[in-house]
C-alpha cells in the first residue's frame, strides 16, 4: 500500500478529478484506502463497506456534477470516500468523534451530501423525488441513488421503483452488489441476484461485452437507444433482467464495480435516456485490506483495531449478548420460542442462537415491517416470536406494533436493542423515539430493564406471565458495576436507597447507574435522596406514582425524547391527583441527538450522575 | 336477481356448504350478492369488492377447511361473504352500527377470521407466519393470504414475499386482481397485470389450456409437479410468470375469478405442492349490480344508498373538501406546490387537484413509506409537497417523518385527513394515534384546526410562515355550525368565553364544538366556563399554559390517546411550573376504539359536550 496522499491531498472539490489520467485514478484510490484503513483502526466506523466502493466514488465524481447532480447514498455509512473527495480529507481524522465528521452523510457538512442518512431503503424514493421536482422544473439534471444489495429485502425500495419506473425522469438507481449486506443477504433477492453472480455469461460480458459495447462511440440519445437495443439482444448471452425491465427501468449491468472506466462508461449511458435506469455493478466488500476482505462482516461496523491483526481493541459482555444466550436457555426448554431478526443477527446477539435453533430463526433482511407482522402470524399458529431489532429501526414498524401487534392480542415479543443514546453513529441512530411510540400502544406491556438479571426476569414475564404484546427495551453496550446496587429486584419498581427521604430520583433503564451515583454524591453533600426505579414502565405500577407523591420534590430523568415519554405520563397523573411538589423532568427536548460519546451525551443533555446531582442540589438550595 | 335466500339461511357453517352442486353454490351467489346490496343500501360499507369476491369466498370455503386451514383477508373489507358462510347471516343486518357486525374481519366474531384486518399489504406476512409456524409444528395446514392488485403497492407485501419465497412452507397468495385498487391502480406492478391482462394468450389459456388442465387427475404430489412442469412448458403460449417465479413462488393463473369450479380447480393444485403458491385471478368490482360494475370506485366505501339509483342519501361539504379546493388555490399561484396521495385521491379531496394540475400530481399507489420520503426528494428538488394521507395510514410512515421528515430540516407538509373517530369503520381505522406520533418530532410544527378558516390559515403558514415539517390534521365529515363561533381567530391559540372565568376547557380541532356547546350548557347552570381553543398544537405556544395556570380548575378534552398526546404533555408543564389548581385529562384511555357512530364514541369516551359539561359540573359542585 502507497504511503503518500499527494493526490488525495490535493483535492478539494469532486471536479478537481476530472483530469486526473487513468493511473492517478488508480492511484487516488489506493490513498484513499490507506486513509480509511488509518483513520477507521483509530476512530471506530464502517470499513469494509467503505474499502468496497472507492472506485465507485471516483466513478460517480467523474461521471456528474455534484450538487448540481444529486448524488443519494442510501444509509450513508459507505461514503467515507465521498467524504475525502468533497473536502473533508483534511478533517477526517475526527471521524465521528463530538463535532467531527460524521460516520453519515449529513448535508450540514457539505453541500455534496444531498439528505441526512442512516437508514436502509430510502434512497430510491429521495431520488425518485429530486428527479421528479428536475422533471417538473425542466432541469437536466441526475440523480443517482446508490443502494447495496441489502437494501433491496426493504419495501420502501420496491414502493419506490414500482412508482418511479413508471415515470419518465432523470433516475438513476446504482445497485451495488457486494453479495452481503450486514449479516448474510437473504430472501429470494438476494438468490436472484446469486443466481446472476453464479452464471458463466457473466464473466463472459466482463471479458467481452463490455469491451464491445466499449467500442461503440457514445455521442447521443439515438446510438444509445442503440446500445440498450443491443442488450436486449445480447440478453440471452448475458442474463435475464426481466426483473427490472418488469419494473420500466432501462437495465445495465452487472458491471465490475472496482473498474473505474467500466463504471463511467456505464453511467455515461445511463445519462444518455430520459428514463430511469438501473445500473448494476459488483462490488467487494473490505477490497484491498486483507483482513476485512476475508471477514467484511467484522469490519462492518467496527470499534478501534489494531491495523496489524485486524483484532478489535476492545471487547466485552453485552445487553445484546445476554439478550441472545438467555433467549437461548429458554428456547432449549421451549419449543414454542422462536426468533427473528432483520438482518441483524450479530448485533443482537443472536448468532448462537440461529445456529443452535435454526429451524425456529428467521432473518427476514431489511425487513422491519414483514418481522412484526409475520410474529403475529407465528403467534397466531402457535409459537412465541421474539422480533430483536435496533430501538431506532422500531421507528419503521410502527403501524404493524398498533394494527398487527397490540391489536390482535396475541403473544408476541419485541426486544428492543441500542435503546437510549448509541454515541457515535449520532442522529440517525440514537434509540430515543421507542419509548413515545410504544407508550401509547393498548394491550402492551413495556420493560426497561437496567441489570442483566432484570432483563432475564422480564424475559420470563414476557413469555409466562404477560399476555399479548410485550416489549423488552435495553442499551446498547455493556452493564455498569454499582457493586450491591446491581442487585435489583427485578420488581415493577422498586425504591432505592433511604425509603424515608422525601427528595426522589424516578428513572428507568440505564440511567438508573447514573442516579446510584448521583445519591452518593448527594449524601456526600448531607443530602438524602432515594430512587424510585421503573422496570415496568407500561403500564406503570400504581405505586410509582403514590410512592412518588409522598416526595416534596421529584426529579424524573428520561434517556429518550420528553414528548410522549414516561415523564409526562408521571406528571399528568401526579397532577390530576392533586400532588402539590416540586416536579422536575430532565429528558431530550425537542432535538436530534448529533454523534459524541455516550458519556459526552449524557452530560450533555444533563443526565449524567454528575448533572443529575448538580440539578437536584441547585432546585433544593435555592 | 333471485329474491330468495332458502340456500344462504341453511348455511351455518362453512362445511355447510361442501356438498352443494354446482348450481346450488350458483344459486348461493346470488343470494349473497342480494344480501350484500340489500344491506349495504341500508348500513354504508365497502360495496363493489364485495361483490366481486363472492364466487372466491364460496370456492375457498369449498376448498380449504378453516378454521383449520387459516383464510387472511388483505385489509379484511372484502370479507362480507365470508362472514355471511361463517354464521354471521343471521346478525348480518347489523352490519357496521354499534355492537353490530364489524365492517371488517375480527376473531373476536368468528373462529374464522384469523386477525383483525383493516390495513392494506399486511396478510402475507401474517399468512407466511402461521406457515412457518405449521411447519416447526409439523402440521400440514394451509395458511391462505388473499390480497388485491392494489396492494401490491405496498412495500410490505414484497418484502413478506421476498422471505416466503425462499420457505419451503404451505402458503397460498392468492392475488385478486380486479384491475383496480380504492381508486385508480397506479405503479409498474399495475402496468405488469396490465399487459398480462391485455395478452390474447390468456384468453387462449382460459378457453383451452385450463381444459387441458382439468383433465389431469389431481391425485397427489408427482402429478401436481407434472401440472407444474407442463406450465413452464405451456409458459410461452400462456405468459410469462417471472416475477413471481423469481421471488420464488410457484404460480398458477389467470383464473377465472367467478367459475368457482376453475377457482377450486387451481386451489387444489395449489394445495398439492409444499412450496408457496401465488393463485392469480381476475375478478370484476361491483360484479352484479349494474351500478357498482359501472362506477365501482364511488362504491368502495359507500354510505347508505338508494338500490334504485345508486345515488347515496346524504352528500355535503367536508374538511377533505375544502381543503382539495384550498390546496388548488394556492397551486394555481405558486408553481412549487404539488401533492402527493398514496391511492387515497378521492378520499382525500384530490381529484379535482389530480386533473387540473397532473404534472404536480404523484399518486404513488399504497405506499406511505415512499410517499413521504419521496416528498422529502421533492423538496430537496425545491418544490413544496404535501402529502395527503388519512391519520391511521400515516402509522405506516412514522420512520419516515422522523428520519425523511423532521430530520431533513426541509419543508414538507403532511395533511393527515380522519384525524379523530372515524366511526363505523372501527378500531382499525380510528385516528387516534398521530398526535402521539407527530408530538415527538423535533423541528416539526403541527395545526389542529377547528374550522374550515382555520385548515385554510394552516396551510399558508405551512407554505409560507413555518419551517420544515409541519402537519395539518382535521376530520372526517364537515364542520358542524355553532354560529358566530365558527369565527375563530386561525391564531396559535385563543380565548373563547368570558375571559374572567377561573374554569377552563382546554381543547382542541373537532372537540372545540362540543366545547363550544358544553359552556352554554354549563352558563345555563349559572358556571362561568372559558375555552383555551389550541389550533398549533406543536410547539404548543407558551400562552397556552400561561392562560391554563390562571384557572383554578382546567379540563382538557382530547380526541386521542392519552399516552403521549398534548394533554400529557401541558401537565407536565403546568407542574413543572408549580400549578397548584385542579386538572384533568380526558382522552382515549389505554385501548383500542370499536366501530359506531362519531357522536356515540364522543359520547362513550366522555368527549361529547353533554360528558363534558357533566365532568364539569360533578367536579365543581363537589
Amino acid at each position: 500500500m502507497n504511503n503518500e496522499v499527494s493526490i488525495l491531498e490535493n483535492i478539494n472539490n469532486p471536479s478537481d478529478i476530472k483530469n486526473l489520467s487513468e493511473t492517478e485514478l488508480e492511484n487516488l484510490c489506493s490513498e484513499i484506502r490507506k486513509t480509511l484503513v488509518d483513520t477507521v483502526a483509530s476512530t471506530g466506523g464502517h470499513l469494509a463497506s467503505n474499502l468496497g466502493t472507492v472506485e465507485l466514488t471516483v466513478a460517480l465524481h467523474k461521471s456528474f456534477n455534484s450538487p448540481d447532480d444529486k448524488i443519494v447514498w442510501d444509509v450513508g455509512h459507505q461514503a467515507y470516500a465521498h467524504k475525502l473527495l468533497t473536502g473533508r480529507y483534511p478533517s477526517f481524522s475526527t471521524l465521528r468523534t463530538e463535532g467531527g465528521v460524521s460516520g453519515f452523510v449529513r448535508p450540514d457538512e457539505s453541500e455534496h451530501d444531498s439528505f441526512y442518512e442512516g437508514h436502509a431503503g430510502v434512497s430510491v424514493s429521495q431520488a425518485a423525488g429530486i428527479a421528479a421536482a428536475n422533471a417538473v422544473k425542466g432541469s437536466k439534471n441526475y440523480a443517482v441513488a446508490v443502494i447495496g444489495d441489502g437494501s433491496f429485502g426493504n419495501g420502501m425500495v420496491y414502493e419506490a421503483l414500482n412508482h418511479a419506473g413508471s415515470t419518465k425522469t432523470r433516475l438513476i438507481v446504482i445497485l451495488n452488489d457486494n453479495e452481503m449486506s450486514i449479516s448474510e443477504n437473504v430472501g429470494a433477492m438476494a438468490r436472484y441476484l446469486a443466481a446472476v453472480r453464479a452464471k458463466p455469461e457473466y464473466y463472459r460480458f466482463k471479458a467481452g461485452t463490455e469491451k464491445t459495447l466499449r467500442r461503440i462511440p457514445l455521442v447521443g440519445k439515438s446510438l444509445s437507444n442503440h446500445i440498450f437495443k443491443l442488450k436486449t439482444t445480447l440478453k440471452n448471452i448475458i442474463y435475464s433482467s426481466s426483473f427490472f425491465e418488469d419494473l420500466g427501468f432501462k437495465y445495465i449491468g452487472p458491471i465490475d464495480g472496482h473498474n473505474i472506466s467500466s463504471l463511467c462508461e456505464a453511467m455515461n449511458s445511463a445519462k444518455m435516456v430520459s428514463v430511469p435506469v438501473v445500473i448494476h455493478i459488483n462490488t467487494v466488500k473490505g477490497r484491498g485490506y486483507d483482513f476485512a476482505e476475508t471477514a467484511p462482516e467484522k469490519f462492518h461496523g467496527i470499534s478501534k483495531f489494531d491495523i496489524n491483526t485486524g483484532e478489535p481493541l476492545s471487547s466485552g459482555d453485552s445487553f445484546s449478548v445476554h439478550f441472545g444466550k438467555t433467549l437461548g436457555e429458554f428456547a432449549s426448554k421451549d419449543r414454542r420460542i422462536c426468533a427473528i431478526t432483520a438482518a441483524m443477527a450479530l448485533g443482537t446477539g443472536l448468532e448462537e442462537f440461529s445456529k443452535n435453533y435454526s429451524e425456529r430463526f428467521y432473518d427476514v433482511g431489511i425487513a422491519e415491517e414483514h418481522a412484526v407482522t409475520f410474529a403475529s402470524g407465528l403467534s397466531a399458529g402457535g409459537m412465541i416470536p421474539v422480533f430483536a431489532v435496533y430501538s431506532t429501526f422500531l421507528q419503521r414498524c410502527s403501524d404493524q406494533l398498533i394494527h398487527d401487534g397490540a391489536l390482535q392480542r396475541k403473544k408476541m415479543v419485541i426486544a428492543v436493542d441500542r435503546a437510549g443514546f448509541v454515541g457515535e453513529d449520532g442522529e440517525t441512530h440514537q434509540g430515543l423515539f421507542d419509548v413515545s411510540l410504544t407508550q401509547s400502544l393498548p394491550n402492551t406491556t413495556v420493560y426497561s430493564p437496567s441489570t442483566y438479571n432484570e432483563l432475564s426476569k422480564a424475559m420470563y414475564n414476557a413469555f409466562y406471565k404477560d399476555e399479548n404484546l410485550v416489549v423488552i427495551r435495553y442499551p446498547r453496550g455493556s452493564m455498569p458495576d454499582v457493586g450491591d446496587f446491581n442487585n435489583t429486584s427485578g420488581a415493577d419498581y422498586e425504591v432505592i436507597g433511604n425509603a424515608d427521604a422525601d427528595i426522589a430520583i424516578v428513572t428507568y433503564g440505564r440511567l438508573y447507574f447514573n442516579a446510584v451515583k448521583a445519591i452518593h454524591m448527594l449524601y456526600e453533600k448531607g443530602l438524602n435522596v432515594k430512587i424510585i426505579k421503573i422496570h415496568k414502565i407500561k403500564p406503570m405500577p400504581q405505586g410509582v406514582s403514590e410512592e412518588a407523591s409522598k416526595c416534596k420534590s421529584i426529579f424524573f430523568f428520561e434517556e429518550g425524547m420528553r414528548s410522549g415519554g414516561t415523564g409526562e405520563a408521571l406528571a399528568a397523573r401526579l397532577l390530576e391527583n392533586g400532588y402539590q411538589g416540586k416536579f422536575s423532568l430532565t429528558a431530550v427536548e425537542d432535538e436530534f441527538v448529533s454523534h459524541a460519546s455516550v458519556p459526552k451525551l449524557m452530560e450533555k443533555y444533563s443526565l449524567s450522575a454528575e448533572k443529575m446531582s448538580q440539578k437536584i442540589l441547585n432546585e433544593v438550595m435555592r
